[in-house]
């Protein structure tokens, strides 16, 4: 009989992840991320739907994180800075300190087309959250749809120059810099 | 022996959209499609792979249209101003007077989880080609993917627009009035 292992479910992560970037994802198997972690698959399933589940792990929370900032924010508040605001909470719980881990896991998600398709799911589902909190805050439909695109846009640009650059740089700065490009790039007027 | 055929590829067209719409787009086979048209299915072949891609004929020729556009444009216009004439071409050469064929289309893309993932290729492949554009015209990777971003974005929320709106306004209308309010949203400085 095994004993609780407070942390199982970060011992397998990083066992799945070492053997899909060694290995491949589609030639690793469950038990061989169990028997690397030194825990049971009985475990493994206690924590994961399968093995893809692995690389998107955490990623059901974040549609209703999101619903609840925007409907917690003061009701003033403009959408931008609210896009902002959500933004540096993401990039501070969930992305920064862990820049290797996402880059390892961007990598094996590229390598597969079915992580590939599941990855443009986990977009949309931010995509969705971020439109249905507007439109509850009174934003008409397709501005509302606008801002929801761009903070994806924001978070998937930002999220890959953080990753390629050289310097450990703050994941929001980055976003920061990216939404700047953005609000200059289109604030010169058509001729 | 069937004669020449001037019209086969749009009568296959029509015939194909009517049958997904009637009993849906699983259900339908290319004989049907093609008893309907009154064509062989050899004809058929000749102008398709297979009977999905009768929703996404044409779509290959636009990246190599975005290319040409970008790279034959003056060196001095500035981003936007060449994403809005990108976009205007776009709607009126290939939008414009199809409003109720691309809405037959949209439903049945809508309505199967294949044809939703094909049609989210469609897109990367014109982001692609507006960011290798912008790439090949000096403007630096991140705001080259923000365009490209964008661009799709401002197309596909318009498209939207379009399609749902009650009166039949023009689709470059939309476009320009999707941007203006992505300028007026965004122009907001941050707190």
């Amino acid at each position: 009989m095994s004993r609780w292992q407070p942390d199982a479910r970060q011992r397998l992560e990083r066992a799945a992840l070492e053997l899909f970037t060694e290995q491949g994802f589609a030639a690793t198997t469950v038990p061989e991320i169990t028997a690397r972690a030194g825990l049971t698959t009985r475990t493994f399933f206690r924590h994961f739907a399968d093995k893809r589940e692995v690389l998107f792990a955490g990623e059901e929370e974040v549609p209703g994180l999101v619903a609840r900032m925007m409907a917690e924010a003061p009701a003033a508040m403009e959408p931008v800075p609210l896009i902002v605001d959500g933004l540096k909470t993401l990039a501070e719980t969930r992305f920064e300190g862990r820049r290797q881990e996402i880059r390892e896991k961007r990598e094996i998600i590229r390598s597969d087309e079915s992580l590939r398709e599941r990855n443009l799911r986990k977009g949309a589902g931010l995509r969705d959250a971020v439109l249905a909190g507007f439109v509850e805050r009174g934003v008409e439909t397709l501005t509302a749809t606008l801002l929801a695109e761009i903070s994806v846009t924001l978070l998937n640009v930002s999220l890959n120059e953080w990753l390629d650059q050289d310097a450990d740089r703050p994941f929001f700065d980055i976003i920061l810099e990216t939404l700047e490009s953005l609000q200059t790039t289109f604030s010169i007027r058509r001729d």
